[in-house]
């Protein structure tokens, strides 16, 4: 019925219960942490939540609306269930894992529905106008910037309208690769009804598990493979969209002159303006081989130079993340230090061999190189991209830690849960802008998020990789960690350094966000970010698709 | 000061007066005019006008306002010269150029203006608001769909606004390869600028030397070699529009997740929201090695396929363009019949040579390939394409047709001219569709066009040829000829061509217009093309843009 099961998910926090972080294996990790932000880790400060010490109201939605509901959608799809209100009121920010482990929750929804066909989702926007519900479009819950919690004061209730029944990849149309898809399938339900058939769509988000076709294109997402298959809203060919006014149905065809794009205000509207229920996408043959490889290079300007070179020279790799020296030397003691001992020994003589030519796991850059596709092509790239590398000054250190990462790589969301139990704030932001101006900003985002989390201890640790590359410019995610505040203060510091940040980032020629996607997080830099009378026009599209504010309320678009 | 010129100027049609079409050494092309029209070509039906022979009623607006005007602009920049109201008052489509060889000018403008600077155009679109004046943004003039033509009936009067005086490259940033380029900048203009410093923007229409950056963005327009550069809205990183409630500046940034995407909402606007004023454009080194070939299949289907392929096997040409059938043969006798009598008989002898292996310039399709970038880039592709291009019945001629296709590209434009005063209906309408249903959708419009074509003398020719190609589908463009209807009868006879065209691609799966825009000639597919709700959301931007209709009214948005 849901993503989320009661006793398999993790509702207060990220993932399913049966996977953790797995610090046993770890032995480099708790000295890297104890030292750099001069904590202890000697007792929890949080413990995980249990459904009963949370405290929710009644549903405020009466009997005859809940009837309607259940006579359109069917009673199974309709619930007021705790478990199901509970896990769907908030998504996965450092701001919702907090507060479910303070046990807190501020705004409820009211009923989780699950509607299995696209007209019921007509009948439910008209009732909610009727009845001054908002509806929330609920994927897989994943948000980090609010867009899934209810917001707006002035609605009788709020419906959390689950799009899981909507899972279905419709229909592979092979001559023109593309996919008519269901927006409420997730990473995996995508991949693996795409895969029986021989393609991919190329979307893979840190969220991947836990996210919905739906929400990436709501939100203008970007996987990690977004380099070579590009942004969410660049594979996208056409789409539906519900709003309480009427259907979008944008034409299939793969380029137009008619007028300003559709697609592309449709794209990001962050479910403001209605539901999306199905795209047309653009998949790709499934790669014959994937080719994951580690570099290092000697600092991270090197390495931001090696990406702009490949991209600009026509070399596009599937995946290609550089990481500075703070986020190199983290997953270098994040890394598992369990198996092989004689491997192990190998890997220590290989780094003084290295530290020998210039090169270290504590001050350098480390590059994760991905390439996906059919062999030939997959190698007549490879040595293009090496070459360049070597020349720039990167170290080719083989397959070894490219596969690492991307076995490893859903695992730092469990360690987070950890850090967020021994009461570390740990979180991250991102950014893009053009090569010109990347060492610039990563420089002053860095130093704006350092100064305003050591206000308290003194202590923090930021990192920071380039992931999503272009040809004109790049992303900059961080990932940044400072002892929490006195009890009562964490949302306060959190607040401050997210604010700090947001500064830095609209001031040196940044976007408030790369891919995370503005929900009620961000809005209050939508001005500053998009201009005023772009802002007035986002609300005149708004007033004509969702005159009484039905959808998702309080989100995107600044109050004033 | 623009540039139209009089004297030098074709007013009434299209380019230079210095250049014309080359019918002497052209001997097999008035043959096959005869053959396929049933037309003598023994008188011209109509003479080039002269500005004498143009009615043009005195501008509707005073002294005060003129006065004003003169005071923003300066009194060189403001004119109510004949030459200047009679060339800015209509684009280059059949209908433009058809009722200027009859001497009419329905809409005229009053007054054409030149600013110098963007502060200039605010100035003019708030006394334009106050004094109840349109104003139509006017950049190279070619548009084909009607773009700067006065439309409303209820305006006091008509400004052409000349952007001729932003022609300049205001900064190339090497390293993010873009470039800030005002919005009047001519083909040319931009391209010189750009090569001095060793790059290339790559957008090459038609209209190339006609037209402007602003229109190209305006229009959402696509060059001949988009199918490697992208189109305009895929080149633009950032652009300034000064709207007449406020100036849209969107951020520098190579992509972002805040919300619906405004910069493509403003590309497409066809000047009815604003005036864009310069754009940051992505910009490419400038081409070591120009390579275009010609191939030749045995069918039309067999190219499509061919193209289909290479896309989607990532090897992507920077244009590749199939020709077919009708189109292919009408080529074949444009090609020049004068030069070196030897190399003639050798081509007469390689086409017999073909002939017997089943490949012919009368029955099968041609196709142009075009390659530019670095020599090893070049040669990797090369070798790839052709391979493919083998295996699936191509036959590879060398570069010699590819050449003479790159040198004569401009002269078809001259040739339209000619045809018109001999009484030919000739003009071009274009679309895209998904691979799956390229061939359905090729061959209905191209019924239609037939049917309408020949209601009065039962002879058409109609040939088309696929130029701009994604890995998900293509354009189809058409060229279509037709003895013109009886004297009276014109206008109507190329509106029920164009209706019954129209009509074909809403219906089997195309859109109104790939490149051409919109204007008011495809306004009335608008409603069918984006649907009721994203009409009244365009609608609405214009209104919260533009709310006393000063932009450019009549075009892109369909009365009701």
């Amino acid at each position: 019925m849901s993503d989320y099961v009661e006793g398999k998910s993790r509702w207060w926090g990220w993932g399913d219960l049966d996977q953790r972080f797995d610090a046993e294996n770890r032995a480099n990790i708790m000295p890297f942490l104890r030292e750099n932000l001069g904590m202890e880790f000697d007792r929890d400060r949080f413990t995980d939540p249990t459904l009963d010490e949370i405290e929710l109201p009644a549903p405020r939605i009466g009997d005859d609306i809940m009837g309607t509901l259940r006579r359109i959608s069917g009673p199974e799809n309709v619930s007021t269930d705790k478990f199901q209100r509970v896990s769907h009121c908030m998504g996965k920010s450092y701001r919702d894992t907090l507060r479910l482990r303070m046990r807190r929750i501020e705004r409820p929804v009211d009923v989780v529905l699950w509607p299995r066909e696209e007209k019921e989702i007509v009948e439910i926007l008209r009732l909610a106008e009727e009845k001054n519900l908002a509806v929330i479009p609920f994927g897989g819950g994943s948000s980090v910037t609010g867009g899934v919690e209810p917001m707006a004061e002035d609605k009788a209730g709020f419906i959390s309208l689950d799009m899981a029944r909507f899972n279905r990849v419709l229909r592979v149309e092979a001559t023109s690769q593309t996919a008519v898809i269901q927006a409420g399938a997730l990473g995996p339900e995508i991949e693996e009804q795409l895969n029986e058939q021989g393609y991919t769509l190329g979307h893979f988000p840190e969220s991947f598990d836990h996210s919905a076709l739906g929400g990436w294109l709501a939100t203008r997402a970007s996987g990690r493979q977004s380099t070579g298959y590009g942004d969410i809203g660049d594979m996208v060919l056409a789409l539906r969209m519900v709003t309480p006014r009427g259907v979008i149905d944008t034409r299939r065809v793969p380029a137009t002159s008619a007028g300003p794009s559709i697609l592309q205000l449709c794209v990001g509207s962050e479910g403001v303006m209605g539901i999306i229920t199905e795209a047309t996408m653009k998949i790709r043959p499934y790669p014959d081989v994937f080719d994951y490889r580690g570099l290092i290079f000697r600092n991270f300007a090197a390495g931001v130079s090696a990406i702009r070179e490949m991209l600009q020279q026509g070399m596009v790799p599937t995946c290609v993340r550089l990481s500075d020296r703070t986020e190199t030397a983290l997953a270098q003691a994040f890394r598992s230090t369990t198996g092989n001992k004689w491997k192990r020994r190998a890997e220590d003589t290989a780094l003084k061999l290295l530290a020998s030519r210039g090169y270290s796991f504590d001050d350098g850059a480390f590059m994760v190189l991905g390439l996906e596709g059919e062999r030939e092509e997959v190698e007549y790239l490879r040595s293009g991209i090496l070459r360049l590398c070597r020349k720039l000054g990167g170290f080719h250190l083989g397959t070894s830690p490219g596969k690492q990462w991307y076995r490893s790589r859903h695992e730092t969301a469990y360690f987070r849960e950890q850090l967020i139990n021994w009461g570390v704030l740990v979180d991250t932001i991102e950014t893009a802008t053009t090569w010109d101006n990347l060492l610039h900003l990563y420089g002053e985002v860095r130093s704006a998020l350092r100064s305003a989390l050591e206000e308290e201890t003194g202590r923090s640790m930021v990192g920071c990789h380039v992931s999503h590359s272009y040809r004109e410019g790049s992303s900059l995610y961080y990932t940044f960690f400072a002892p929490m505040a006195a009890e009562g203060k964490e949302e306060e510091q959190w607040d401050r350094v997210k604010r700090a940040a947001s500064e830095a980032i609209m001031e040196y020629g940044g976007t408030i966000s790369h891919h995370h996607g503005v929900g009620y997080e961000h809005a209050p830099w939508m001005r500053e970010e998009v201009g005023d009378i772009s802002l007035q026009a986002l609300k005149a599209v708004k007033e004509v698709m969702d005159p009484e504010d039905v959808m998702n309320p309080g989100k995107l678009l600044p109050a004033n």
